[in-house]
């Protein structure tokens, strides 16, 4: 029988920024917390929706025709191919739910990329 | 381009227990909100795993060799084929993830199986 997950005493675990870490696990999809601050880099993912949910702070989602404003306890479908761009003003928490293999930079790569599938 | 869902303006507009609505899809799975009281009847899903998010008050969840005790910020994720019975003694409010399709009460039906697929 597994033990549940607190959600906050995860975040507490986690020092750097854009670097989810998976928490539990639901068939082939994961839950991963992460804490953002700053501008993060344009990407997509082609193969699956990707959905954020604000547990603290506030959170941008920039895209191409316009951006959304998350809150804490908003929750938010980038849909599957979408090009989005995280932003945070302040440091925000989040918790993403995706299929397992999804890299946080999707297509685009680069210095923000976080290793995948670690767990806290 | 979609809006956000606020997971508590949604929860205000549920008047019955045991009665789960979606509030999103991504891919083939849906995020479903409910809030909860008393003892719900002893069922499984075959096919899938269920997620269980506890976003008010207090939830235990009952297995044939334990119980789990969730509090607010706790997520448990009761896999697949596995037995299990939620009670709450007190409301609880609570964020299910599962695949599009499932049944509150599984394989077990009766009297608490509510309507699929509802939205609000």
């Amino acid at each position: 029988m597994a033990a549940p997950v607190n959600l906050l005493q995860k975040l507490a675990l986690i020092n750097e920024h854009w670097s989810p870490k998976v928490v539990a696990e639901m068939n082939d999809y994961q839950f991963k917390l992460a804490k953002l601050k700053g501008e993060f880099v344009w990407h997509s993912h082609d193969h699956t929706d990707e959905v954020f949910m604000v547990l603290k702070g506030e959170l941008t989602i920039e895209l191409r025709d316009g951006a959304v404003a998350l809150s804490e306890g908003d929750l938010y479908v980038v849909p599957k191919g979408v090009e989005h761009r995280p932003v945070a003003q302040q440091e925000c928490q989040v918790l993403l739910v995706e299929p397992r293999g999804v890299v946080n930079t999707g297509e685009a790569g680069g210095d923000l990329q976080a290793p995948n599938d670690v767990w806290i």
